[in-house]
């Protein structure tokens, strides 16, 4: 599956800066960067983010009660259960703002479906430690992403809800503040390779191929114009600095981005 | 695995009062009965119930995803995913109570695991429709039997405070007010029968299986004394009411129970 997209991601790859190029030391969140709004002229139509979004909610959800169900411990279960009840409750959020659009909230998100479940497909992992650390790149990879494009969505004062949607793990209004789903996954993967070194080879290697595909199917979010050259020069400084958030969350398991 | 039951099924259906004689328009909740506590004498200590209890709604949560999973529509995929978030949050409750009572949360759990998961694997659907009513028929009585006997608990607060957990579907203190998981699995039901009419009787058929193993899995989380005759007479009224919720249930779904 992920061979077709081979010759685009080495493209992808060719625009990276050098790993040892990136600023390690910032904040997680992105928030330094609210005033850069170089998406704002990709921005998908309101109802076409949202039906996007909302349907990679559900697979990051779908990919989290996967994990639950293979867990090798019931502690593990209940703990991926939280990172599975804050992503549900983001999908949530996200159709309740697609209902208030006007849009038939099914009908938005079936016109993604076809690129997100092939991502889907080409990222499911084949055991639970691929699995878990799928769902813990993807979702903070494409959380980050699309809470950066929803700040280019009229009007300001929505694309600001709409984002806050997205940030800190969590999203649901219900969640406590600042509870993360990304910190129980992060705890979970850590844990794992402290008890088996030889995974961290393995998820390392796992966790490059994803960023691949994960980069290519937020890609396929963005509304692309006639003049190529200015759309790849607002992307890259974005694309950059997703990148840089993925290495520290690799990072922060241990493992080479 | 349902075949190993069967003599004890029976003797359980023997003591059911015929279906006639259920009264069918009380109301679903089962509040007008809170001053009975027949089972108080048979509740379990309170880390067992909990760890019992937590442990059933994370099945339940691992069928809705299932249901999810395999749903045919996205729209029925965003309407499951209400009910498990809501299953999700009432796991999530009960096993902050089970951290309350100084328990580790998993171990409590894993005292349940066996009887639990022959009761799962014995009720899984073969197909979507069958997933479907396992989820509703099987949350609906089990949340009423562990709400019923959570008012045994001591102290009475804390008794009153857990058995709240269970109630109108939903449990989770962030649920809106009302807002069930049961009501959204009827519709979705619904829906299937009258697109399918001769769903009917394979769904009816079905139901009934569930709820001999639904009856047994609840049996199993009491502590029964040494007078068995005395125990029988203690259940036998709290199981009439649990078999007339679920007649009711059934009837929602224009199904004979």
């Amino acid at each position: 599956m992920a061979a077709i997209y081979t010759g685009e991601v080495a493209n992808w790859f060719s625009r990276t800066p050098r790993r040892i190029e990136v600023p390690r030391l910032r904040s997680r969140s992105l928030e330094s960067t609210t005033t850069k709004v170089e998406l704002v002229e990709l921005s998908p139509d309101l109802v076409s983010f949202l039906g996007r979004s909302a349907y990679v909610q559900l697979t990051i959800f779908e990919g989290l009660s996967r994990a639950m169900s293979t867990a090798p411990t019931t502690a593990a279960k209940t703990a991926i259960g939280r990172a599975a009840e804050l992503s549900l409750g983001k999908h949530r959020t996200l159709v309740e703002e697609l209902g208030r659009t006007g849009a038939t909230p099914a009908a938005a998100m079936e016109q993604s479906t076809a690129a997100v479940d092939a991502f889907t497909i080409a990222t499911r992992g084949g055991d639970w430690f691929e699995t878990l650390i799928t769902c813990y790149v993807t979702a903070g990879f494409l959380d980050d992403f699309f809470a950066r494009l929803a700040r280019g969505l009229e009007p300001a004062e929505r694309g600001r809800r709409i984002s806050a949607i997205f940030s800190s793990g969590s999203g649901a209004s219900e969640s406590k503040a600042g509870e993360s789903g990304e910190a129980v996954l992060a705890a979970l993967l850590t844990e794992a390779i402290e008890r088996d070194p030889r995974l961290a080879s393995r998820l390392a290697m796992w966790g490059r191929r994803l960023v691949g595909d994960t980069m290519l199917v937020a890609r396929s979010a963005l509304n692309f114009t006639e003049n190529h050259k200015s759309d790849e020069a607002r992307i890259e400084p974005v694309f950059t600095e997703l990148i840089a958030a993925h290495t520290r969350r690799m990072d922060a398991l241990g493992l080479t981005a």
